[in-house]
């Protein structure tokens, strides 16, 4: 029984959220994002060259790579050197999708391809709402730096895009979920959403459990608590408004 | 424009449905799933195995696995011979949740898997909710077979699930979307429910949109109908109550 | 002992052979070709592209694949998504041979490749001789498409090809074997003929059991009666003389 | 125009046929195949483990890989490291059938493995040929070790096998193929017979030609007097009778 | 020309050099070794399994992996999803030969396995030396954690490893090179040592230049003063004498 | 123990080396190089292509491959048809860098690619030493064939190279260790020199056991005589002065 969340959290409460930009010296954006003790580094590079199917379109591309640190979890994991695993480009897909939804793709300088690359250091829950979370930023970043240069007037991004899991554990709705809570919940949703707190994305599903109408609208609820704080934390690390 | 939808459907109806029993000679359980011109092929295989992760259990297990004929869409596509590709992983994961949430795996008589095959032989959207629709008639036949043989007492399935498509099409709302209109959609959404009418899984995406909370409301009404109209379709393939 | 054959079928008589044309939407060209049990999808497409060693030849090329569904067979086998098996690609490569003979390359209107896709839906013994039999008509339909949109004025197959199987099962000469006759078979023979009566490919084993030349040509007396019901069977769904 | 074959050969010639058996110091059975310029080096190697599917059969198993030297024929050719070549695949099946065919599994000295590796070190038409039939030296050897070792009280190869290309070229009849003639062959032919002139295996493939009976009798007269050269060369350099 | 070094780093000093222990919260022993702008994570696993050909030795065994994130460098690199590449491999097996080189595989508690995975997190030279010398630290820590588990009584480390690289660079002998430095070098040597300042694995390359035997003494000369550094800053950050 | 080695060779002697050139009728370039029972086939292809990379350099490529035969040792090994090993992607980098250092890429005749084909026929001991050596050899027969085809004006080799091992073996100090020494061998060298008696790559490893820079010396007197033969085999060969 989780009597108490760790840290005596509320059920509605984020863990300690710190995003910590430019702490890549090569790329041209990077995010280390963390959600109490999951670690993502996103890193974003723009490359002059688009992918087969988008030639001659003038349009450029975003996408993005997921992956966890062998020993990132609580048990060491294999690398994906022999082929894929359906999990990771399941939540890669869902990076990318996140991320175009607030870019224009018509507005990166031509047929040029952004990958963001999102890289698991540590792994205590969460990990992909992290990573949309520093994923962000870190295209931000490597817009501004693509501006710099030159290539671009105005950064492609015409919003801002942050996710955040709820779920329900032991029949309490729980706000972003550490892998002690996820591992027992009885259901689990991502939610994407943009600064007009209306939804990008929305996964949920039931472990053998399904549920009402009105249960998903408390959900929503509290993400729309726990985007708000990310917004935030997005803004303030890069000083817009 | 898409003045008219194909055969001049109405927006919040469903294609013609077709589930049919029993069509593969070998296999425990089959179950070829038309909407409209989409065509899954469902068969369902148990086998006296179980994953390593699962050896000392008892429980079974149930997987999935999805995969498009090369010419069943309107290009011909790879057969993924050398390696998987990211959306057919993410289909069969959501097949085969949405089927572990109405199976009793304790119930499956012992450490056995059944895999469940979804082979589009005809693809014009909605493939991944004709693959869940038919993938249950398939499992619940193959249970029954499992049953004859004396491996079990009761069908460990204890609940019907199906699932469909809803969308925002050029600014309409349309249940069921065939290839075109999914092609053009500005929200594409897929709802995994049970007979409860309770949500078994949600997936919900804007391309370049986002949408509010009302919106959201508005499909899960639109998909609850289509979801009446399939679990009606699978009772009746069944013969069952 | 196979004291009768299933259906109480002669020991040099066919099983029920049946052509579907024209089955799939998007294809090229399509026949679902079923010999008794069997049932073998192909499907014929075009596209404008030719393989790197073709390049500036002026010349079209024609191949084929062939896979069998999981849960064609009597067991499950597992899909070729990590790496081909040896069987597989033998077959293909025969379907591609036979249908190359009767086919004109300099005459498909370029460049371009006709892939013919064979699905084995159900495997009873005889997939390749169904699949050679079933692609000329899928290849047929589709070049008869490629005339209609004006890219060619003749359609390249010069020639009909049909293939069928024999064998010596516990001492007897049996036509077309099923899958029980064919696992207990002592000779295994292919033969791959076209409406001259002659042979296009051959391929005979034994064993654990060699075969005289007199055996030899009772095999082939016996598949030329196959032969002429194949060939038949092609002209009447096509509706050619 | 091939006016005269190399080295002035009759069309009904074998080429130079070389078997040098022993020649590598560590497999337990190893022959040098060279048929003019083609070099295939074949080694029986037998382990103390079967296949998976044969455990609990207390019998043996045979089986046979085969692979080019990248420099081995007129251009390089890459190795098979990222996937299996079709080819390569089809002629190793044919290998292994071929000596199984005169070889008693059940005489192994119990559930082993015995693989002949058959590399091309220098391709010049027919490797598959000169593969089985130096494959027979090699596995003999290595059977003859086996029984040293006391492992077996008799070589289980209860007949010889050996293979031989016929083909038509430029409409000649014409034995034992040599790379140039095989590239310009309108029927190509390769027979596999025991010592009792019977056909263990027989693939014939016409290349936009067919062929009648009588020339399928004939390609096997000729095919015929090859073999006996190779069945007297094997006997030649094992020194038996 | 490089005529000063970055940061005016005399030709024969080190980078800044920083081990930090237990940064991960999951591993057994983790170190995040860096050497200027080069980070290497490297976390040490201890699992209970050991690779087949050790069963029934009694023995455990240490091996490493090693890979670069996408964004590492100054231009972003593969993962290596389908297929290994041959630096990557190179550098692992040098990283387990080096820490095998101190531990005593007889006194790991069993047959255990210990995985030292080495992620370069930013890599601006001395990717592989950094690896090796925060190896030993991560390695160190988790047999610390194994002894405290109760599963041996001695670390089985019997020796400390570092390792260093040295360089000529347009004609000047450098110690620990950085990028710019490194893809300028006539000359690359890495270097691993012990405690007693003798060699336990040297690899040294001219890029089209060759060196006297005198340079190889120079060179080893100037990598001893470095490796000295490395051993006081791993004792120093394990808190040993 | 090994109180004499093979042949009663002294520790400071070479086996008989044995140098074939031109063994290989459609190679450019070939040697079979012979060091004691290890036999390594070396064939180099010279191809107009250049890499990716290289494009736009107007520099050649020199590369190579490695590869054991399975029978080669005195276990059968597996082909790496499903992805390299990392020993062999480590020796064919050492062969390349070896080949590279006395080779002018700018004078191969433009953007070409010589690869070099180094294939062990038999292994005992040393095989990497003999693929250099023979590795030599076969590219300068290959860039002589391509100054006659009018390709080149100057062979672009500038200089020879060859290789050899040596190591400390039960405490002796050995050269050119055979499969047995070497499996015993507390340390291991490869050495890499040129005709000037410089170092072109170094590769020493102690197996548990480190050397001091004495030792290193020691080592590299011994490995120098043992050059020495090799260059005069290779001239010897060549017949060049």
């Amino acid at each position: 029984m989780l009597a108490n969340r760790a840290n005596d959290r509320d059920d509605r409460a984020m863990r300690d959220v710190k995003l910590t930009r430019g702490i890549m010296k090569n790329a041209n954006g990077s995010c280390l994002a963390e959600f109490g003790d999951t670690r993502v580094l996103c890193t974003a590079t723009i490359e002059d060259r688009a992918p087969a199917w988008r030639k001659g379109s003038g349009k450029g591309w975003l996408t993005a790579e997921y992956a966890m640190l062998p020993a990132a979890g609580n048990k060491r994991t294999r690398r994906e050197t022999n082929g894929r695993n359906g999990r990771s480009m399941e939540i890669e897909r869902l990076i990318g999708r996140s991320l175009r939804n607030v870019c224009d793709l018509n507005a990166m300088g031509g047929e040029v391809t952004m990958t963001i690359d999102c890289d698991v250091l540590q792994a205590d829950g969460g990990t992909r709402t992290a990573a949309i979370t520093g994923a962000w930023v870190a295209a931000y970043d490597a817009f501004e730096m693509w501006k710099t240069a030159g290539r671009i007037k105005t950064n492609p991004l015409f919003g801002q895009v942050a996710a955040i899991s709820v779920g329900l554990v032991e029949g309490r709705l729980m706000l972003d979920l550490d892998y002690e809570e996820d591992s027992n919940a009885e259901i689990d949703m991502n939610v994407v959403m943009n600064a007009k707190g209306e939804i990008v994305e929305i996964q949920g599903t039931g472990e053998q459990v399904s549920f009402s109408r009105d249960r998903l609208n408390e959900f929503l609820d509290v993400a729309e608590e726990g985007i708000k704080v990310l917004l935030a934390a997005q803004k303030d690390v890069l000083g817009i408004e």
